[in-house]
């Protein structure tokens, strides 16, 4: 998506080796414009795969996933990753190791909200190394639900998540896949 | 908002003596036809105020107020609730204490995506004590921003929150009202 492509050239900021920052439009201000954009293109995407809810996890995950479920008439649900009084007792469980906050997390579902019927989109902002999207995997085959694929804003390529995922068999669409991000120069995969 | 009345009475659930559970449409499943029509409603009652920016608090604000934005065509920032490495050094903080969680924890907004010209709606999903809307608050301060009004979903009533904001001079707007929710029944404010 070349749109998305010039955004990061122009307002993402790179970070050491591999931390790119795009907190201008998606991460913690979200231009809710573009991410219009962002919501048409996986809907193009995806549009015959007969989705019946998106899924994706709090936080920074819930804006895209909810601005894209505008194109595609679902519901989204959104995995929690803290205990709450008010969460369901019976939920979905995984565990996922988060390399930026360097800690394991467990995320929950409740399973009143996806079941065997649902056709299930994971939508996130990001992919690198993919324990989140495993994460998510994993609750979703718990709900005994079909995951038709997963849309990503912005994958990593320079770290496995994307390879793994697609080795899995997983329908992953990356709307920009960075190849190489050294010395603060963005080089796109074609 | 009689249509989120009845969505609560309907969907929503009461746990113990001040617990109004709304994972269905709101919290943890969102139904983002039904967040349009909250979105057209805050953009009604706020449609001359010169909004330039809403602010929200991660995670379940996050939905509502990117759906509501697009009636403003201003941006989203939400405040991030824990350090990550990779947000700015730059920040506004507050402290909020949480009921539901039995903690304190501190909220930050990057100090590029606040500043003295803003205009700021903060949209959250729940009014109870108060907390969140005033860490928010104490943010917008530090930037030297006008806060132009707080937009709710649910207001409990009878909790001390609304009072709080309205005495402080704060305009709140709040969709649905529950004033008492004794022995699981919801009774609304008119």
């Amino acid at each position: 998506m070349e749109r998305l492509k010039e955004k990061i050239e122009k307002e993402g900021s790179v970070q050491g080796s591999n931390i790119l920052k795009v907190d201008n439009f998606l991460n913690h201000q979200v231009d809710v414009n573009f991410l219009n954009e962002i919501g048409r293109e996986f809907a193009r995407r995806f549009q015959d795969a007969g989705i019946s809810k998106i899924l994706t996890i709090e936080a920074s995950g819930i804006a895209v996933a909810a601005i894209t479920a505008q194109y595609f008439g679902v519901p989204v649900v959104f995995a929690k990753k803290t205990e709450s009084k008010n969460l369901d007792q019976t939920v979905y469980k995984s565990e996922v190791f988060s390399f930026t906050k360097d800690k394991t997390y467990t995320i929950m579902v409740s399973s009143k909200y996806l079941d065997s019927q649902d056709r299930i989109l994971i939508i996130d902002d990001f992919l690198a190394n993919g324990r989140a999207a495993l994460g998510l995997r994993d609750i979703v085959e718990q709900a005994g639900a079909d995951l038709v694929g997963i849309g990503i804003v912005i994958e990593k390529g320079f770290q496995p998540g994307g390879k793994i995922l697609r080795k899995a068999g997983i329908r992953v669409e990356s709307l920009a896949i960075v190849k190489t991000m050294a010395e603060g120069r963005i080089i796109f995969e074609e």
